[in-house]
């Protein structure tokens, strides 16, 4: 099957809003996700933006039984290694259910290595949760190191109250 | 002590660079630095910065047994959740051990919190090595919550020959 890979526009934010809810439904977490389209066009395509995404489109004659042609989405920023410098961080990796299987994933992914590479990254890292083996057998047969297994990276978050109470802690001038 | 945080500057970069060396020998991997101060000041102080970076700073009579008076810093830099949008990621917190324990690093990790929710983050992250007990114990103190542990996230990374090959297969227009 044909499909393109294309840099995401602001005009995209709907399809992309919709596919988020669509993995956070695979990742049995769908009551997760609190954003809307509407701030992923400000975030992402105003001045300065916090991320940017590519996005999988098939030709109108293959669209999805539910009419949509842009069936997958990579959505990533970039970060810093204090040792290394660059790099490039995947925060979401999408396939729609029924275009697996035809090298889309592996497209934007290479796509995004592609990205990274060209901005002089030195790393592309992501996250995955433990029991998701396939998306975990999927970046290890293309040679990712998992470094949670290999060096013991652990993922520590603050938010809500929590991270309330530490900003009002901040010293003042 | 009297200590002060601050925004750090291009002419910081010497000093930063120093204790990125200084934690990854802490962190028992100091052959991992490869950055150099020029390439903070290239990365973090031009056009769209790929980091920031807070400095803590002591009065003259109280600098360090080498001279220094910046003597800790909280390197971070902005991600986002397609759950949740803005995020702020501390990539390194350090202080120098002759200034432990006198509120320095409390002082920096709450800075960085109120300079999150002054962008509308949602989220501060940061990871940790699972051996490093103090940092863990800090944190958690504090409210953090052990994603790894609950939640079962695992860091994976692409570099060096995986990530070039994975570039050089991402498909042409």
């Amino acid at each position: 099957m044909n499909f393109r890979i294309r840099a995401a526009t602001k005009e995209d934010c709907r399809d992309i809003s919709r596919m988020i809810t669509e993995l956070a439904v695979y990742e049995n977490m769908p009551d997760q996700v609190e954003i809307s389209h509407e701030e992923l066009e400000r975030d992402g395509f105003g001045q300065n933006p916090f991320f940017e995404c590519l996005v999988a489109e098939v030709p109108d004659e293959h669209k999805s039984k539910d009419g949509f042609t842009v069936v997958g989405y990579a959505f990533y920023f970039y970060t810093y290694s204090t040792w290394r410098g660059r790099c490039i961080y995947l925060e979401d990796l999408y396939v729609m259910q029924e275009f697996r299987g035809k090298g889309i994933g592996k497209g934007l992914l290479s796509k995004v290595a592609e990205v990274g590479k060209d901005k002089q990254c030195v790393r592309l890292q992501l996250s995955v949760l433990d029991w998701n083996t396939p998306s975990r057998d999927f970046y290890a047969a293309k040679g990712a190191q998992d470094l949670t297994v290999s060096e013991g990276w652990h993922f520590i978050r603050f938010d809500g109250q929590d991270l309330d109470n530490l900003a009002n802690e901040a010293p003042k001038e």
